[in-house]
């Protein structure tokens, strides 16, 4: 069997430690191909860039790999690694380690995950792996080897057509790792506040904050889990209809 | 009862034609609060703004209406009409009228239909609207009668906790319309392309190209229903799980 080419991304640019630790989780396990966004992208969740053009350049970064740097998002990252860099399709793509949390309903803000899903979209395997550290120097070591024990599973395994995993790992001493659980992406919210600043000629602009809460009782949630020290994962889907409203909707006789 | 707080966005920017046909559609119904992005967002998805600030001015661009034009996405909109502006919190919120269709996945890289769906996160009735033309001067005159029909049938019923709806028009003339039909999101995928051109300066750039087309059978889908002249709404929620994987993944034994 051939060699599978790699594809990996992230959204915290290529110059970031999650992303060297991507890759060094990885490197005996196929042919490595890097196309990763040329400065942060988070927050961009499955957005595309369509309104401007695109760089893509070679880089040194990470030495002898194939690796571009993109001045666009994360699923553009995706896209470009797929249909513009390389004749041969990915056969697993990589998204991450990504320097934050994204359970629950953050998937829908992460760049990370944009790109995990934009795999699912593409009928590739897809893997996005984030970290509870958002600090530029956090520790990924035993990250790495959920990478290379996950990965592995889906390179024999496989998943399912249409989906993605959305893994999540504690920053933990690995000795207090309680496991890995596969489970549900949890119903928890963000509280919205606007950090208001005036700049120097006077003007109002503003940061985005805010509080992330859950509030339901359901313990089987990757949020309950995660906060609990297991490694989660969340199969994802890109088909968002909520199915059972449609038979309650075609009662307004709109048809 | 007091008059329902309407907050309303777009992502083709405050001052597209689409947008004031959905003010138009809806101006008996309530008060209006207008928080529009002050240039194109499309393809946008549920991006946030997190690595910059952002910029939020009134504007008379609607007249007496409330309106503010904003730096941010769409879902930066949404954030600051219910967390920032407003005092009030919107009964409802109405996204669009999009230049262009919004059927099938292309809801993962639409703005519109990220507006919406932060509407569903925060437990607000939301509905995004797009019609199938995208181009600036747009005819939206039978697309209004649609909002306000649609917009009146949410106000009288709600909608589940945790969905939205995604409803797209053809644009094609009312008499041939066949009528609305509330169905799932069609399996549909862009095949990308990059047009590659060349600055002065000898250096490559990229535009995002690609055509979209469907390959599935089953007929009661948005993308086959809007092409055979058909209003479509599909019910859209915010929960990505893929729940019949959860048991497969758990044969895994990672746990």
């Amino acid at each position: 069997m051939k060699s599978p080419l790699i594809l990996i991304t992230n959204d915290d640019g290529y110059q970031s430690k999650g992303i060297q630790s991507l890759i060094n989780a990885v490197k005996g396990f196929g042919e490595i191909m890097i196309v990763a966004p040329d400065g942060p992208q988070s927050g961009m969740g499955h957005a595309i860039t369509v309104n401007q053009s695109i760089r893509c350049e070679t880089t040194n970064f990470h030495g002898s790999l194939v690796a571009y740097s993109c001045s666009g998002t994360p699923v553009d990252c995706i896209k470009m690694g797929i249909y513009l860099l390389n004749g041969r399709r990915p056969d697993i793509i990589l998204s991450g380690i990504n320097h934050g949390t994204n359970v629950s309903t953050n998937i829908l803000y992460s760049g990370t995950m944009g790109a995990a899903v934009e795999g699912a979209l593409e009928g590739i395997p897809s893997i996005g792996f984030s970290l509870t550290d958002s600090s530029e120097n956090a520790d990924f070591s035993y990250s790495e080897k959920v990478v290379s024990l996950i990965t592995n599973k889906v390179l024999k395994n496989g998943i399912k057509k249409g989906t993605c995993l959305n893994v999540n790992i504690p920053n933990i001493d690995e000795s207090n790792i309680k496991g890995i659980k596969v489970c549900r992406q949890g119903r928890a919210f963000w509280k919205d506040d606007f950090d208001e600043r005036i700049d120097p000629s006077g003007k109002n602009y503003y940061w985005l904050t805010g509080s992330f809460s859950s509030k339901e009782a359901d313990i089987d949630t990757d949020i309950n889990y995660l906060e609990n020290n297991f490694v989660t994962i969340v199969p994802t889907q890109f088909d968002m209809t909520c199915h059972n409203s449609i038979s309650e909707l075609k009662k307004w006789e709109l048809e």
